[in-house]
């Protein structure tokens, strides 16, 4: 089977050298082990800043260890009670066409093999799990939209900006994307039902923003900071909340300009708040009932950017950052 | 009498040019009026954003009118129920040798004429009122601190500073200031109990920052912005908490260079919160309540900074943003 190695530590976009293709024979299965098959790897930024030489919540990825990211596969050999062939299961199998089922990796039965309708599997991903939970915490604890409050979501077309303003949209706020192109914006109203989107290469920020958000910003649901974030809050509502959900903005380059329109917090007695999905994981069961509730009435819709083949690793990866990506990313082994 | 009056909208510092001293006859004391004599005149910075032409939650002064301050004084004639002669009351006298009680200057009697012990006249604007109502409010509502927590303070020697440090004290928090002369420092420590404080003019303020927090800081209580918040929120501790309270470090330039580690509220889950203690004004028996309490227990000091003369108003208002004021600034008439 193929999987990708790190073979040395990025510096900014990752590049051919970082990465390397190789061939290993798939894992022998041992007892109280299963063997799954990966059929979708989710890229979100995780997967890069994994990559970085830096203590987070999980490990740093070491040199000559399988690239790690979630994944979405089906159990295809089990010597063990908790996985049956035929299991739809979520991991972090990372970048490899088969892992093993372990502890360490959340391996998480997702749909029992042979109970009723078809799994969703790339859902799986681009919706419940870490990308929905995100959307969910972020705009269910910190921004907490009411009906008619004006909603701001940058990387609107993005995996959990899509999410973070279709659940603002189903609280009957009035939802607004910032996006980088026209067919980015396109998207975001037509297929995620946001009820207008600024594209930030082409408009004036400040004036798109004004026009679009007449009674000004109640909720900002930030996923890229730098001169976006600082037009935003120069446009914030009394007591409005900044939910800061990612910095991708400076995630390569380690740079962040200080928004100077903090003052607007000051004067419109406003919140600016950070928070990290990994501190809720126990209430990952809340966040997918919520998704759920939302999937089944038809007010949540999701889209897949995928990339197939683990040769496509690095432009996969660096989609992310360059934002060429529409919805979830996804490297298809 | 004499009062002062506004000429010419300051810009910056205020100049000799934008104020006038001139004699006036005392008011004649109407039916259902009182003349209060003014004891001393709070200096904060309101006096000065009043001089704006600028909409605020009170109108700005006009142009001939008495510049506008808090006053603490004593009722010298009535023709009214509601004051008797000796009462001493809080309103917002103005700078002026008397003034009459009218319920637009928010006009409070602190202390019945012949009940009981002597009124602290300089401490019902010092530690009670809008000055501790802001230190209460910020730190109480944002701030949080619980047992053990450090908190730091800005302006640590100003009005507000000192009293917000104080009450964190008294909930067993530590307690760093930060403050701008050797000999703000030592009254911070020595007077106000802090334990200890941070001259940002001659230390190196991360390395200060650094040794005095070694557990990083759970609230920073922010009078000053610019520079001193973003060193601060690089010190940040998960789930920390920013109050921002003033930005008097741009009040008279109007430039406030955005803190660059506000990413930090995103890696630690933190929270920067503005707020304005006008809108709490129905909770301000609240905050007196529990400053008296920390008063009567000896848990709060409070120290005038004295300017004689209504001729001194100039420097006694341009003190607060030049930062020579140690403790509450006031004009005695």
């Amino acid at each position: 089977m193929q999987q990708v190695v790190l073979r040395r530590r990025p510096v900014g976009l990752v590049t051919a050298d970082d990465f390397e293709l190789i061939e290993v024979p798939v894992p022998e299965v041992a007892d109280g082990e299963a063997l799954i098959r990966t059929d979708a790897i989710g890229i979100d930024a995780a997967v890069r800043t994994w990559l970085e030489d830096q203590p987070g919540y999980l490990p740093p990825v070491q040199l000559g260890d399988v690239v790690r990211a979630a994944t979405v596969g089906e159990v295809v050999a089990s010597r063990c009670e908790a996985y049956a062939v035929g299991d739809v299961v979520t991991s972090l199998g990372g970048f490899a066409e088969c892992s093993i089922a372990r502890d360490d990796l959340f391996t998480t039965v997702v749909g029992a093999a042979g109970v009723g309708e078809e799994v969703d599997r790339e859902a799986m991903l681009a919706v419940y799990g870490s990308t929905g939970a995100t959307a969910y915490f972020g705009m269910h604890d910190i921004g907490r939209p009411r009906p008619g409050d004006t909603v701001v979501v940058s990387a609107a077309a993005g995996a959990t900006g899509s999410i973070a303003g279709q659940i603002a949209k189903a609280a009957d706020a009035r939802v607004v994307g910032i996006a980088g192109t026209e067919e980015k914006c396109r998207v975001v109203v037509d297929e995620f039902g946001f009820d207008a989107c600024i594209n930030h290469r082409t408009d004036d920020l400040s004036a798109a923003i004004r026009e679009h958000c007449p009674e000004r910003v109640d909720v900002y649901f930030d996923n890229v900071g730098g001169t976006i974030l600082d037009a935003v809050l120069g446009r914030l509502a009394m007591h409005g909340r900044v939910v800061l959900c990612g910095v991708i903005s400076s995630y390569l380059t380690g740079e962040h300009p200080g928004p100077a329109n903090y003052v607007k917090l000051l004067a419109m007695r406003g919140r600016m708040e950070g928070f990290n999905t990994m501190d809720n994981w126990d209430r990952y069961e809340e966040a997918d009932a919520e998704l759920r509730r939302l999937m089944d009435a038809g007010a949540l819709r999701y889209r897949s950017h995928a990339f197939d083949g683990l040769e496509s690793a690095v432009p996969a990866l660096n989609a992310l950052f360059e934002g060429s990506n529409i919805g979830k990313t996804f490297l298809r082994p």
